[in-house]
């Protein structure tokens, strides 16, 4: 009787061991992929996925039309139906997120948030991926907004810039956090052990800019952080520092007059060559190793940035992603569940508050 | 004796009509240059006044080093003495103001305040100017800051952007008085007789943006201006507006983005051609007219504008600005003088209190 009471409670710890095994630490890492929202179309992610699969040994689900659901399949990958897109220009976002149920980003972060995924990447509309961050998803507790971050690829080293567009309106707190939460995503993820970090600001002095960069100053200065001080725009491209922290209205301004400039530059080399002919001849010779060269700045190829501050991993990737874009998201998301930065962060937030 | 009586009352009144003349419509008018500030030195002040005084017809004075003084003389321009010069890193311009009294934008100021000279051009300390622009020569009343604009040559007209450096924390009162201002300047001076405006944003819908935005973009909808709404940062070169308005935070960043991105690529493209050797070639063929081109987006080639918003014409030059450049400030000083665009902005604004 005491061998056979003994039996069952060996079975039943087993059992409990495996149950917990399974479920804590996964049979493998499985990743949600969004088959809307990028200018390349489906087939894009499909290919992305299926290379993941086989390169990462993780298990991916595809969400989106049901077009795509044989090709889904016959590559291997789950197949999630999404009657509805978000579109990149939808004017409210958060509204969409709670009318469109069925859209790839509304039902695929509620999957994420129910644990049937460990990560969702996605190419689709910011806004919504932001306001689906925030409500389905949820923040991490301490942590009052998410932000979005984007890699710039400076001379030395890549810097990465945050908030560039969750949110317009910030106070000096939200910017605090902003630098917290960077500094750890280099920390675990890209691997720099003591990232420094600077504040974007219109002169350098300490008394520069405007009161929210004054304060911002001060809270940083205070801080453990290695805070270098205030960097002006025009030297982001130097590389003097990992992580640079704004206010989401001013991040987007930096973003797109860089993307502005860019496309001014390309128009006025080909109005030079339009009037010269050595110039025509010049450009001709340049232009494949240019555009090699100035592919390496599109933000597009570096692929995605998770939103930081949410409870589960969301890698907003490039609209514009090609493949090889959207499959360095999806490693994104993967080192991002690894690496146990969450974790972290619910920990460093959790003792401020 | 009634002839007699006559006779005087006609002598009077050509005198009165003579003393009228010479006091409302000044004999000549008179510019007084500031020959500190200028990474180029004072001769390009030199020349530049010598140049004007025989092209333009006005009488020129130059405040600097007692050094110039001959120099100035021999070149038939008026010479003020300023001992000091209040430094472009100067950390408290407005300090620095009522500090340095004999530096010459305080004592330059001072003059044109007094009525000496009709106006004033310098390349010196922008944050100097402005701070001795608001407390030494006044602002027009109903108005609250002075402001500056910049030109940036977009593909098929030059867009004024302002303010883009006076006011960090601007109020859409305020973005809404640089909006009336520059519109005022782009008609009596640059000449176009219905200037079209965009409010700065980080997207083009009327809900996007800051709370500033979104309150500016109300108050100008709802105005007599020529307001068309949102623009992009990356849109500023497409040309499709005369004006844009923005805070002066987001309109430096604007600016101090453009730079950098131009210096960066200046070193991409010489990185290219350090590894390629087609490159190498292609970018000597294209390099001169390349660099014409893109010396056209230099502001320092464009001339000065006039600091918006005060009483009397004090114009920021470029200090990059080469004898050209500096020439076209003291264009820009004249006509903003001969336009009565301060007089118009004077009834503007008071009619609006």
């Amino acid at each position: 009787m005491a061998e056979y009471e003994y039996s069952i409670v060996v079975i039943v710890a087993k059992f409990e061991v495996l149950v917990y095994t399974c479920l804590e630490r996964g049979n493998t890492m499985k990743l949600l992929l969004d088959a809307y929202g990028l200018d390349a179309g489906p087939s894009v992610v499909l290919n992305a996925g299926a290379k993941a699969k086989s390169n990462l040994q993780v298990d991916v689900g595809i969400i989106g039309p049901k077009s795509i659901e044989d090709e889904a399949t016959s590559k291997g990958l789950e197949f999630v139906h999404a009657a509805e897109e978000i579109s990149m220009n939808e004017p409210n976002p958060a509204f969409a997120i709670r009318q469109k149920r069925d859209s790839s980003i509304s039902k695929g972060l509620r999957l994420v948030k129910d644990g049937a995924y460990h990560g969702f990447v996605s190419g689709g509309s910011t806004g919504a991926l932001l306001a689906g961050g925030m409500t389905i998803v949820g923040r991490i507790p301490g942590i009052k907004r998410a932000a979005l971050m984007a890699p710039f690829p400076a001379k030395n080293r890549t810097v990465f810039m945050l908030d560039i567009g969750a949110n317009a309106d910030c106070t000096s707190d939200l910017l605090y956090s902003f630098a917290v939460m960077a500094e750890k995503y280099l920390k675990t993820i890209v691997g720099i052990p003591h990232p420094s970090i600077m504040l974007l600001n219109n002169g350098t002095e300490e008394h520069k800019g405007s009161e929210l960069t004054q304060e911002t100053f001060k809270l940083l200065s205070q801080s453990q952080l290695n805070f270098k001080g205030n960097i002006e725009a025009r030297y982001v491209f130097e590389g003097d520092c990992d992580i640079i922290v704004t206010d989401g209205f001013t991040g987007n301004i930096f973003l797109k007059t860089l993307e502005g400039v860019f496309q001014h530059f390309n128009f006025l080399l080909k109005d030079v060559a339009k009037n010269s002919w050595t110039a025509k001849i010049g450009l001709g010779l340049m232009y494949k190793p240019m555009k090699i060269k100035f592919a390496s700045l599109d933000a597009s190829k570096h692929g995605g940035v998770p939103l930081l501050g949410l409870k589960k991993t969301v890698v907003k990737a490039h609209g514009s992603s090609d493949m090889n874009a959207f499959y360095n998201s999806i490693v994104v998301a993967k080192k991002t569940i690894e690496s146990g930065m969450i974790d972290e962060l619910e920990k460093s937030f959790s003792k401020e508050d």
